[in-house]
C-alpha cells in the first residue's frame, strides 16, 4: 500500500485502528514514524507518546474532548480534527484554537459529512475558510459503503464515486475563492481493488494491514493475504448433531456478522488449518465465552483450530497481546492502545 | 436473587462473567466473599487473589489449560471444573489430579453436555464415579434457550425442563449406585421468572446482576431495573435524513443484535434519556467507532445520550473502569479483570 502511494504521488497516512501497534505503525512507513489516522483520542496520545506527529483524529470530535485535544495538538506537529457542523465549528471558535481541521464529506455512505448536492455544506466550508479557530487544510471522506459491495467490480465503481466527490467539492469550493484543499479518501476495499491512486493526495486505509474474512469475501484480497486469525481450542465435540464447540466466544472474536450481505448464514469468521473444505465447517454461534461449530466431521476434544475474523479490527481489539508468528515461530509479542 | 436463594435454600453461587469486579461480586455475597461461577481462569485467579475460595469454571476446561487450573485449586478450597466427554476425562486422569468435576448436562440448549437420552452420558458418569482422579460433585445445566423465549410464560416452560432434566438424571445415576450429586442450574432469565428454586440445589444466574435491553423485552425484568448504561455523545445530526451519529460504536457496545427475534429491526441497544418514546429512536447500526440512530427528530451535536447495552456482560467487557453512579454523582470506579 505505500509502495502504491509512493508511485502515485499521495501522501500516505495510514489509520491505525486497526492495529493500534507502534510496531505496525512503524512497518507501515517502512520501519519509521509518518502520518498517520487515528480513531480515539487515546490512540492519538499514545502514538504521540511514540514519536508520531502527524496525525488526523477521523472522528468528528465529540464536544467535551476539545480540551484533550488541543492538549495533544501542542505536543506534536499538527492535529487534524474532523467536522462536518456549524456547531462543531462554533466550539472550536469558542474554544479558541487554533485547530487544523479537515471538512468531513459524505462520498455516499450516509455516516457523517455534508453532502456535495447540499448547499449547507458549501457554507459551512466558507465559514470554516474565514474562522481564525481552524486551518482549513482540506476535504475528507470515506467510503465505507464499499463494504456492501460484492465484488471488485462494485469496489472500483465505489472508488470512482469517492474520489470524484472529493474533487468536485474541491471545484466548487475554487469557484467561491477557498483553494489549497487537500483531498484525504480512505476505505480498505476502494484502496485495495484501484491500481493507482488518481484524483486523490492523501489515501487512509487501514483493515489492509491484516484484511479479514469480510475482506476476502467482498473481493478487497485473498484469504491467504489475511494476516491476523484467533488460535482455539475445541472444548466439546457432538458428532451427532455435527457440532463442537471451542474457546473463542463473542469476547474472543466480536459478534461481527460478517459479509452476511454476500452469504446470510457466513457465520462468525473462517475456520482454517482443518483438512477440511472451509465450507464445511461454520462457526454458527457465540456467547461470552464459547464458540460452536457446524461440521460434516466435527473435530474432536483438544483439537486447535485457527479461525480468520470477519472484522479483525474488533477482534485484534479484545486482546492484550499478538503474539507474532514467523515460520511456525512466536518471534515477538505486542501490546495494543485501548479505551478512549 | 441472593435473598430468593436462601428462602429456597438452594446455594448461591453468582456467575461474575458479567461484571468481573471484586466490588460487585461482594455485593452479590452481601458484602462477604462467597461461592462464585467463572468463564474464564483469568477470572478465576482474579478473584481468588480478592479472597474468593469456592470458584466454578462453568466452561469446558481446553486441555492445555490443566497445569493453570490444578495451580488455581491448590490455592484455594475448591476449584470445580467442568467435563462433558471421555477425552477430558482421559486428560484429568494424566495430568493425575484429583479434581472437583461436575458433569455438565445439556437440559435442551445444545451448546454443550451430555443429553439425558444418550447412555454414553450415563457410561461417562459412571467413569467419573469411579476415576481416582476426580471427585463428582455434581450435574451442572445452563439453559441458554430461555434466551430464545418471547415472554416470561414461556421461560417458565424452560426453567422446569431445566431443573426437571438435573433431577431425572439424578435419579437415573442413583439407580446405578451413583449419589449424593449436586444439581446445579443457571441461567439469569429463568432464575428471575420463578418465585422460587425447586428441584434442584445450587443456582449460578449472572446477568440478573446488570440486567439489559435484551433481558428487559424477553420478560426477565423491567427496562427499569437495568443497572448499565453507556453514556455517548452526539457527534453528527443529520435531520434531513433523519438521523444523528454517537461517538460509541462496537468497541464501547459490542455488535450483539439483541432480541432480534422478537423484533428484527431491534437495533445495538435501547436510547434513552430523551424526551422522545424509545421506540421513536433506533441504533440502527455501528462502525468500530460511530454508532447511528435514526430518529423522527434526531438529537443536536453535543447532546449526551445513555444507551442499555443489548447484553450487558459484552458490553461491560470492553471498558477498563466503571463509574459508579449514585442519585447522579459519580461516587466510585472499578475495574474488571480482562483477558483469559
Amino acid at each position: 500500500m505505500r509502495a502504491k502511494a509512493r508511485a502515485s504521488g499521495v501522501i500516505f497516512r495510514p489509520h491505525v485502528k486497526t492495529h493500534k501497534t507502534v510496531e505496525i505503525a512503524r512497518m507501515q512507513h517502512g520501519g519509521a514514524v509518518g502520518p498517520i489516522t487515528v480513531s480515539t483520542l487515546a490512540e492519538g496520545e499514545f502514538f504521540a507518546d511514540a514519536g508520531f506527529r502527524d496525525i488526523t483524529y477521523a472522528v468528528p470530535i465529540a464536544l467535551e474532548k476539545l480540551d484533550r485535544a488541543a492538549a495533544l495538538a501542542r505536543r506534536i506537529e499538527r492535529l487534524n480534527l474532523l467536522i462536518d457542523s456549524e456547531p462543531a465549528l462554533r466550539a472550536l471558535e469558542k474554544h479558541g484554537g487554533p485547530f487544523d481541521v479537515f471538512l468531513k464529506v459524505d462520498c455516499g455512505y450516509h455516516r457523517a459529512g455534508v453532502e456535495l448536492s447540499d448547499p449547507r455544506g458549501m457554507t459551512l466550508a466558507a465559514e470554516m475558510a474565514r474562522s481564525l479557530a481552524v486551518r482549513f487544510r482540506g476535504l475528507l471522506t470515506h467510503a465505507g459503503h464499499s463494504y456492501h459491495a460484492r465484488n471488485a467490480e462494485e469496489i472500483r465503481a465505489v472508488a470512482r464515486q469517492e474520489t470524484a466527490c472529493l474533487t468536485r467539492f474541491r471545484a466548487l469550493l475554487s469557484t467561491i475563492g477557498i483553494g489549497d484543499l487537500l483531498r484525504s479518501a480512505g476505505s480498505t476495499p476502494t484502496m485495495s481493488v484501484v491500481e493507482r491512486f488518481d484524483d486523490v493526495d492523501e489515501i487512509r486505509p487501514g483493515n489492509y494491514v491484516f484484511y479479514d474474512a469480510f475482506q476476502a469475501t467482498v473481493g478487497s484480497c485473498r484469504r491467504s493475504d489475511c494476516a491476523v486469525s484467533v488460535l482455539a481450542t475445541v472444548i466439546g465435540s457432538y458428532p451427532d448433531r455435527g457440532e463442537a464447540i471451542v474457546d473463542a466466544g463473542a469476547l474472543a472474536l466480536s459478534k461481527d456478522l460478517g459479509p452476511d450481505h454476500i452469504d446470510p448464514h457466513f457465520g462468525y469468521g473462517i475456520v482454517c488449518d482443518l483438512d477440511l473444505h472451509p465450507l464445511d465447517v461454520r462457526l454458527v454461534a457465540l456467547s461470552q465465552e464459547h464458540g460452536k461449530l457446524r461440521a460434516k466431521k466435527p473435530p474432536a476434544v483438544g483439537e486447535q483450530l485457527r479461525i480468520l475474523p470477519n472484522h479483525s479490527c474488533l477482534t485484534a481489539a479484545m486482546f492484550d497481546t499478538y503474539h507474532v508468528i514467523e515460520a511456525g515461530r512466536i518471534i515477538d509479542q505486542w501490546h495494543p492502545v485501548r479505551g478512549w
